[in-house]
Order: C-alpha cells, then sequence, then structure tokens
C-alpha cells in the first residue's frame, strides 16, 4: 500500500492556477473526480488485457462527460474546441493509450464527422460515436503514403448505376495501415481516398465505411490485420483495412466541403481541388494541438516523477558533510531536470494560447483564412517542439531515477514508451517543420499545398531587414521590455527579459531571411531538388527558432496574467531559466551570428548553473504546478513502494 | 513469409572484415551457425513466456560453446577475456534480454567466481554456472545503494562460535534490488556486504549464498521479491533478495583478495581496506566493457534497419522529377543517419582496442596498477559514451522508420527498450564520466577510492600547457598527420585528420587544465562541497573530450590496419565525417575558445553537410558492414513483412 497521497503546498495550488489559466475549473473536475482506477494503467497487463482495460475506461469517461466537450451542443458537447484539448491533456497525465483511444475515436473518427460531414451525419453517427457503441477508425495513412496524404491511392468512386460509392484499395501499399480501433474494435471506418465522379477526379475526400458486424467478423471486401505488438501504446488496436471493391450509399460520403447530389453530380463551393483538400486538412487541426499537449502532460507527469524522487534520494557522502547528499543538490541533477521544469512552463502558457486561439478560428467559422493558416502553422511547430521535448524529457526522466525509474510500477516507462511515436503520428516532426518554415516564407498568405519549394521560393517576399515578425498578444509588453534592456550595458542585462526576446527575436529573423535567400537562390538552380533539398536544415532551423520566440511570449503573457505576487516573481525566475537555458542550446548559432562574444556565452552558463542552483529550494512546489494529481503517478496496486527507498 | 535473406555486397563483407578486426573468425561462427531462432525473440512474448524463452536460449548457447570464452581453460573456457566481449557483442545483435540474462550468469556471476574466487570455489561452482545448471546472482546494488557501492549496507559477519559466515540485511534499504535472476530463476548468489571478523571492519567482500531450493522457493531466512514488468529486458527477472541471518560455511566466501582462514582469521594480501575495494572491483572491469559494446551492437542493427528502409521507402515527389524520391535522397535524413553510421564506426574500432587492452591487463595479472587503472578509465568513459549514443541512435533510427518503426516485428522497438537501462547498469553514465575525469586529473596514479574530490583537487599536478596526453597505439602516426596538416593554410585543412586530431587534443587538453585549474580554487573553498559541485558539469565535458579524442585515434588506427585499397578509401571518409561531426557537435565549445572563427564553424557544418551527401551511395555497404546478420533483423514468425512496403 502507497503512502497518503501528500497535499499540495500553496505555492504549488497557485503555481497550478497560474498554469491552467483559462482551463483551470475544467483541470481541477478532473483532478477533483477522477481516480487512478480510471486512468491509470496497470502495468502488467498484456496486450489484450490492456486493449480491454482501455476500451472499458473511455467508456466511462465518456458516459462521465469528460471527453466529449468537443462536439456540439445539440449532442451533448460543450461545442468548445479549446476545452476538448485540455480534456485530452488531463486524460495524458493518466496513460497515453486511454488518450489516444480516445483520441481515435472522440477527436479522429467523431471529429471527421462533426468538422466534413452534415446534419444527417452528425444526427445519425454522432450519439453513438460519443458513447462510443460505434467504434470508428480516422483511416487516412496507408502502408505507401503517410507524410504524404494527398497521393494516397484508396479510391472512391461514384457508380451512377447503383448511386453508390465504391471504396477500394487498388494496390497492397493502398491499405490503411497504423489505424487505431482498425485491429480490433473498429465497426465503421472514416476513409479518406481520392474521389472520381464521372471521369473526374475530384481530390481527397471522406467516406464512412462500416468495416465489421456486430460479432466483430470483417464486412463482405473489408479485410482488416493487427499490427500486434507496437513500441508502446498497447492499449490501442494498430491495424490495418483494405477494401474490395466496397459500396456505400451516396449519404456516406462526408460531403461538408464537396460531395454527389442525388442527381449524380459532384458539387463543391471550393473550386480548386488543392484548397478543398487543405481546407478539409484544416478543420482537423485540434488533433495536432492535442497530440502536442498531450505529449506535454506525459513529460509532466515523467519531471513530477523525477523531482520528487532527486528530493528523496540520496546518494554519496559529501566531504566534510555527515549525511548523504540529496540527488537534487547535485549540479548534474539540477541541469538534467530544471532546465525541463521551466519548459514545462513554458510550453504549457504557449499551449495554453495555442488552445484559446483554435477556439478563435474556430467560432470565425472560416472567415479568416490568414488567421487559420497562422494557427496550423503554429500547431505543427508546436506539435513538432513538445513531442520532441517529451520524447528527451521522459527519457532524462527515466535515467534521473536510475534503476528505479526502469521498474514499471514506478510510473515513468509506460509514459516514455506510449509517447515515443507522438514524434510521427499527426504528422512527422521532421516534415512538420517544413511546413512552418514554408509559412513563415509566405506570410501564411498562400497553403502549404499551393506551391512545391520552387514555387514557395519565387514567392517569397523576403529580404534581409525586412522581416515583420508576426504580433502575438503580448506585443505591446513585450517592445517595452526590450526597450527597457536596450538602456542597460550588456554586462547587466543578462537577467532582462527584454535582452532575452531581442535574442529570440534575432535568431528567428535572421534565420528566416537567411532561408528565404538561399531558397531565391535555389530555384534559378538547374538541378531545383538538389537545390531546395540543400535548404532542409535551413528550414528546420528556422522553424524552431520561431517556436522559441512564440513560447518566450506566451510565458511573457503568462507571467502578466498572474495576479500573486509571490508566485509571478518565482514564475520570473522559471522565464529566466528557460530563456537562457534555451539561448545556450543554441549559443553555437550565437556566436557563429557575432550576436554576442564568447566571453558572453559563457556567462549565459554561469548564469544557467547559478538559476538552477537559486530554483532548486523551489523544486517540489514547482513540479506540483505542473499540475498531475499525486494520485494519479503510480497505479494503485504497484507492487512495490513506488521509487524505493 | 520474408523473402530470402540478402547477399552481403563484396564492399559489405570487406568493410565487415575490417570492422570485426582481430574477433572477424569468433563473429563469423556466429553469423554462420546462429540463426534468428536462437537468438531473435518473439515480439509477441508477455513477461513470463519471455522469462522462459531467454533461459532457455541462454542454455542453448551455453551449450554450443557461444558464450564460455571468458572462464579458465580448465572448465571448457578459452580463457580469453576479449573474446568474451566480442561473444556479448554478437549476441547483442539478437536480442539484448538474451545478452544480459547471459552476461548475469556467464559474466557477472560466473566472473565473480573467477576473478574473486580461488580454486575450491572454480572446481565446485564453474561447471554449473557454465551450463546454467545453477543460475546465479550478483548481488551488489541495494535498494538505498547503488552507485556508490561503498556504502552498501548487507553484512558479512564472521561466527567464531559456528565457523561461518552470517549474511544479514539490517535495514529495508539494504535489500539486493534489480538483480538478475533473483525474481524466479536464481539458485545461489554472489553477495557483496561489508565484512566483519572478530568486531574489525575489513570492507566489502563477496560471500556465495544459496537462495532457493530445487523446487525453487526461498531458502529459510532468504526474501526474494520480483520487480515486475520493466521499461525493458522483459527476458530478465530482476528482482530483490533480503537476507534475515544466512549462515554460509567458511569456505563460501571468494576468497582471492582476501578470506578468514581455517584458524579464524582474517588475512589479505592487500593492506588498505579502499585499495583491496578497488582491485576487486578492478576484476570485474569486463562486464563495463560488454554493456557499451552490446549497447553499440544495437545501435548497429538499428542503424541497419533504418537505412535499408531508407534506402527503399520513397515519399513526396520533388518537383521535376517524376518517381517519388527515398528518404535517403533528403539531406535532414542523411543528416539523421549517416553520421550515426560513421560513429558506429568509430566506437566499433575504439572497442576492438579496448578489448585487446583488456586481454593485456588480465595476462599482466595485476603487474601493472596504473594500465590497469587506465584501462578502467577508458572502460567507464566508453561505458557512458556508448551506452549514450546507443540510446539516441535507436530512437532516431525509430523515428526515421515512421509508424513502421514502431511496429515490434520490424525490430527496432525491442532493442531501443532494453538499451534503455545500459545508461544505468554497470555503472551510472555521469558517475562514470567523473570517474573518468578525477582518473585523467591524477594520471591514473590513485585508484577513485583514494580521495575525494578535495583530495583530488589537491593531489592533481596539472596546469595549463603542461597536460601530456597519454599515448594509443597510433602515436606515431598521429604525430605525422599533425605535422603535415599544420604545413597547410587553414582552409585546405577541412578534410586532413591531422587537422582533426589537433582540434579533438586541444578540447582535451583544454578541458583537462581547466577543470584541474578550478578544483584547485575549489578545494580552498570553505564550503568544498559547493565548490567542488561547481566543477561537475566541467568534469563531464572534460570526461567526453577525452574519450572522443581515443576514439578517433582508435579509428586512425583501425584504418591503418586496413589492407584493402578501396575499403581504406571509403573508411578516410567515414572517419572525416566522424570527426567532423563530433567538431560540429562541439562547435560552441571551439568558437568560445576561440580555437576557430564563426565562419570556420560554418563551414564544417557545410563539409559534413557535403560528406553526408558523398556517403549515402554507400549508405547500404556501410550499414552491411556493421556486422549484422540480415537474417536476425526481425522475429522468423514477424506478423507482418518488415518495415512494408
Amino acid at each position: 500500500m502507497h503512502a497518503k497521497t501528500p497535499t499540495t503546498t500553496p505555492t504549488g495550488e497557485a503555481l497550478r492556477r497560474s498554469l491552467d489559466g483559462p482551463f483551470h475549473a475544467l483541470k481541477q473536475r478532473w483532478r477533483d473526480e477522477v481516480t487512478a482506477d480510471d486512468v491509470v494503467r496497470d502495468t502488467a497487463l498484456g496486450m489484450e488485457e490492456a486493449r480491454d482495460w482501455t476500451l472499458a475506461k473511455v467508456v466511462e469517461l465518456a458516459g462521465r462527460n469528460f471527453v466529449t466537450a468537443g462536439f456540439p451542443t445539440e449532442v451533448g458537447g460543450s461545442g468548445n474546441a479549446a476545452e476538448s484539448v485540455a480534456n485530452f491533456e488531463m486524460m495524458a497525465m493518466g496513460d497515453l493509450s486511454l488518450t489516444i483511444k480516445s483520441g481515435v475515436q472522440h477527436g479522429l473518427f467523431g471529429g471527421a464527422i462533426v468538422n466534413l460531414g452534415t446534419q444527417w451525419h452528425h444526427e445519425t453517427f454522432l450519439p453513438s460515436a460519443i458513447d462510443v457503441s460505434l467504434p470508428g477508425c480516422f483511416a487516412m495513412t496507408e502502408l505507401g503514403h503517410g507524410s504524404d496524404v494527398q497521393s494516397i491511392e484508396t479510391t472512391i468512386t461514384w457508380d451512377a448505376t447503383t448511386a453508390e460509392f465504391v471504396v477500394d484499395s487498388p494496390t497492397p501499399t493502398a491499405a490503411k495501415a497504423y489505424i487505431g480501433n482498425a485491429a480490433r474494435d473498429g465497426r465503421m471506418a472514416a476513409v479518406f481516398g481520392q474521389l472520381w465522379v464521372d471521369g473526374a477526379h475530384q481530390g481527397v475526400h471522406v467516406a464512412l465505411v462500416p468495416i465489421r458486424d456486430e460479432q466483430g467478423d470483417d464486412l463482405p471486401g473489408v479485410t482488416t490485420g493487427d499490427h500486434g505488438h507496437k513500441g508502446g501504446l498497447l492499449g490501442v488496436d494498430n491495424g490495418t483495412i483494405a477494401f474490395d471493391h466496397v459500396h456505400v450509399p451516396r449519404e456516406m460520403l462526408l460531403n461538408r466541403y464537396g460531395g454527389v447530389d442525388a442527381d449524380g453530380v459532384y458539387r463543391s463551393d471550393i473550386k480548386s481541388k488543392n484548397a478543398r483538400f487543405f481546407t478539409m486538412l484544416g478543420t482537423l487541426v485540434r488533433g495536432r494541438i492535442c497530440v502536442g499537449g498531450g505529449a506535454a502532460s506525459a513529460a509532466r507527469k515523467g519531471l513530477t516523477i523525477a523531482v520528487d524522487y532527486a528530493n528523496r534520494r540520496r546518494q554519496f557522502r559529501a566531504p566534510g558533510l555527515g549525511e548523504e547528499v540529496h540527488l537534487m543538490d547535485y549540479l548534474t541533477h539540477q541541469r538534467r531536470l530544471l532546465p525541463e521544469v521551466a519548459r514545462a512552463y513554458a510550453y504549457g502558457f504557449a499551449q495554453n494560447e495555442l488552445a484559446l486561439q483554435l477556439q478563435r478560428i474556430t467560432d470565425a467559422a472560416g472567415s479568416d483564412p490568414i488567421a487559420a493558416r497562422e494557427l496550423e502553422t503554429r500547431a505543427a511547430g508546436m506539435k513538432a517542439t513538445l513531442t520532441r521535448w517529451a520524447n528527451d524529457t521522459l527519457q532524462t526522466c527515466r535515467e534521473a531515477c536510475g534503476g528505479a525509474g526502469f521498474m514499471s510500477d514506478n510510473g515513468i516507462t509506460l509514459a516514455r514508451q506510449d509517447a515515443d511515436i507522438f514524434a510521427t503520428f499527426e504528422g512527422d516532426n521532421t516534415v512538420l517543420l517544413q511546413l512552418v518554415a514554408k509559412a513563415l516564407l509566405l506570410d501564411y498568405k498562400s497553403t502549404w499545398g499551393d506551391m512545391d519549394l520552387r514555387g514557395t521560393a519565387q514567392k517569397t517576399a523576403k529580404l534581409i531587414g525586412t522581416t515583420v515578425l508576426e504580433r502575438t498578444t503580448a506585443r505591446s509588453v513585450i517592445e517595452r521590455l526590450v526597450a527597457a534592456a536596450d538602456l542597460k550595458p550588456e554586462a547587466e542585462r543578462i537577467r532582462m527579459r527584454g535582452w532575452h526576446v531581442s535574442l529570440f527575436e534575432f535568431r528567428e529573423q535572421h534565420t528566416v531571411e537567411g532561408l528565404a535567400q538561399r531558397m531565391r537562390a535555389a530555384a534559378k538552380e538547374k538541378d531545383s531538388f538538389a537545390a531546395t533539398n540543400a535548404c532542409q536544415t535551413h528550414m528546420l532551423e528556422a522553424a524552431r527558432a520561431h517556436i522559441d520566440r512564440v513560447v518566450l511570449e506566451a510565458f511573457i503573457e503568462g507571467i502578466a496574467e498572474c495576479d500573486d505576487d509571490y508566485v509571478r516573481a518565482l514564475l520570473v525566475k522559471v522565464c529566466d531559466l528557460y530563456a537562457l537555458a534555451t539561448i545556450e542550446a543554441n549559443r553555437a548559432w550565437y556566436l557563429e551570428h557575432e550576436a554576442f562574444e564568447p566571453r558572453r556565452s559563457k556567462a549565459v552558463t554561469a548564469e544557467v548553473d547559478k538559476l538552477v542552483g537559486e530554483l532548486r529550494g523551489r523544486s517540489q512546489e514547482l513540479v506540483e504546478g505542473l499540475g498531475v494529481p499525486a494520485g494519479w503517478l503510480h497505479h494503485p496496486t504497484a507492487a512495490v513502494p513506488p521509487l524505493l527507498p
């Protein structure tokens, strides 16, 4: 049996309120009403048992109204996309299999029906999608095409003779792959395929296709497969689906952006196939935002466990000291964990802002395409950044707990394994960062799909010295901070936020403008693949610099909104650590671009050392502030007391 | 069913011969005689099934004489420690659970008997340790003490009245923890404890203690526990062992370095308790060398899978090109995988050298303590470096294969999960790197345990400009290379090995000397913990710089020994990539220390880009050269064709 769940300190509570921000009440409801029994998986479960547990718990949470926020009010949701992101983040503090199972069912399958379907689809399918009586698949990725969705091979062909659509996988690589709910539980799939009507290609559309009967057997023409054991997410039944000329009624096409009328004619309000595709995909941006936030939640859980362990575990006697030293007192240990705690805060504030931005765009209902593309860009960049960070941080946490961290009962290993694939699904991180760079070059004026790299290069308007970084809500605050820092001699600026902001902005501006120059030069080359390929690493750099700056500004905004003086002062220090650790991580770039001298670079490292020492005494409160319920850190039946001794 | 195992290309074969070096015949025997059925685990096995499979396969391989090299010739071994390392590395290309199960049984339990025991122990226990009829534990780590072995709490007390030793766990934290074979299979344990004879403390010694009867039940006074599910190594039954005044006969103490004679008196040839402890520990250095090599083998397997996939998988159509582009043609993909292939070669050559060094020290039988400490230092540094690299590289490989990489049948995920703990066991990496730094400061003149950090600081003789880097076998070659580079203008040096060596040496020399200065200053401070703690990150830097240089020299030596002109030219390019990628990774340090200008730093990055492009066409042959049998990349019953499509 475990010791009683410790009470959160007042500072921990106040930090939590600040980091929860607009979602505090919603997140607090999870903490008050959801127990470890509801959301923490027993590590001993085998694959089939894990699948059973996961399905049962998703049904339960749906029944208790914890995962329905994203659905329209008519079917019992709140119609609030931002809240559905916050729900996803809370669930992810419990178990990521559970989170992804619900994400597949409610976010992707349900979300496709909500966003791409019309009233009949909503009325007919949403109630059973919500209560999971109709387990569904989101059948987009194929064996042959993952990142390049526009090239999928599945066809959805209008058959005028029967007035039905025929869904088909014309080649082995056209089989849908890695699809959640496909191996076992799914009864219906939202199938992405190339729509053909009367011999005309209309681009990728989505049809609802029943795949299994009541007994769970494949329906005629459908062949499902089981991927079996995976690197993680054992509770999610990923598998393949292949179609052999499966007929579905005309109504089964999700026709919000284009469909075949009763007269057998294709109609769409969007003329360009390309624009239609990216409009449809754009409505699914929530999934990407959820995945970034969910990965960050898992990292927060890992940090909570590792910091708590480091504050209790002792090893080696220090010369001249009687007692053995706490791990957290070692500089190397502070260096491993505390900058990541600072990043957890930074990404948390930025994620809140992103969720609110999602809500604004959803409310705007397509009236502001530039703002929508800005949202998609930020969602892509944040997803890539947060999932990369979560993977690295969970590994760091495992190692920081030594052998104890490797014992699954101690709460880190399942999160580590489950978070792995977050770097790949909902968009491969390397591909996403390139999309971000492309959007930055084009000032969100065109959709990602509008042009290839050569076209992007030709269209980019950026010139050295001309880039205006897009405003965030904190812009006026930030200009004051920069002006204040500019007045100080360099030696006194190291903890001045304005200096940090200037350096972040310089890096973004310079990498984006430098990329534009390179791309323009590349566009003139004969071998345009080779020339634009050579720009790839610069694209990643520019995208990362952009997201770093956006995150810093969100942190500044989050601090401005904190009304507790003590907590605000603490957050300022955490933000110092985020900013300086990020500058330190990029100091090679700054030195190469002579943004500062070698001496200054060493001073940044020394200041990070100093800051982790200053925050060491607040480390326990800081991880409480990350908001993971203490009772969820381990499964209630864990065989060993957590993180012995 | 799989496609037929592809034939290795002549270049791949030649690279393999070169990288296998002195162990080619031994490693080739594994490739010729061992099948996937022998060494590749079915990913679908649950924990208990995995334990069954692992035990059965270890018994089989022992019977076929694949894991016995390290044992004395009298009991059927070859007495060759270097060969036992090579065997370990080959087994690790199959499955790490299997490798660690054999490592616990033959390397640690058997190794303790070989190295710390005397003739009676050898004759009595080695035959059954080898054929696994006596499954054994290496019971060193305790719940309360892992890295700090000298502080373990278990006691081994001489009871003169019964002429027996009493083994006891006086506190809950004294329980042995994370012990392989402890949860299920073990029948006897080599127990580390504080030896007390007639009220005098003699330091840590090892006693053999039976722990289970024939039926597998705990013997009286022994309590074993099962850690259950772990982050990996599911085939190894790790658990706890606690002792309640368990009596064992006098002979059961492994008494090579100290024991109680028939007259009840403690005798040892080594006077100092501290020296005795580090001498005993030193004889166990092979385990650390194996762990580094085994992790590197797993990374080689991951790289083989990921590079092969990247050479077959296509995604996105390039502007102006008809076909979709192979992943391996993208610069970002080349950047992710090819520097790691280069590191695989670098670490492989360095690991061969380390194994030979182990053999020399073993043959010297204690006659050269300075050389022995140099070996221990290098083993510690290589273990930390190779296991860190393997963890990072396996993760990179998983991500580079996208969703396919996450499907366990595709061969990466089990290796990734199993390799994780290699960063912790056989010495936590952060602790090991500090030991390396300490040894460098003391020029191997004292053992690690001889003094604390303050003492180390006072004893260090190093001053800026006085450090002489210890010679490696390649020293004379290297001096010629450096001299040749010195004659060239800087712009022409970028692929000159001498320039690389100079930069690697500068970094080592400067970090070690800088550390010495800091340590001396710290030793004068009143709060010596705080002062030496502030040096910790510098210790890690110095240790890494040292190992990087040692590895580069080993690579140079490996190339010098290659007698195939074509292969040598290819290896030169791979070594260029290793050297320049390492310089690039440390360019912030070089810029801070004004070893080169910003322009030069950017040129290094550009040259790495160029090199990965040049090696891209050789990537398939290069991974063949890593020596992983093609038939071992996936389990024979894998449910899906590997890495579809």
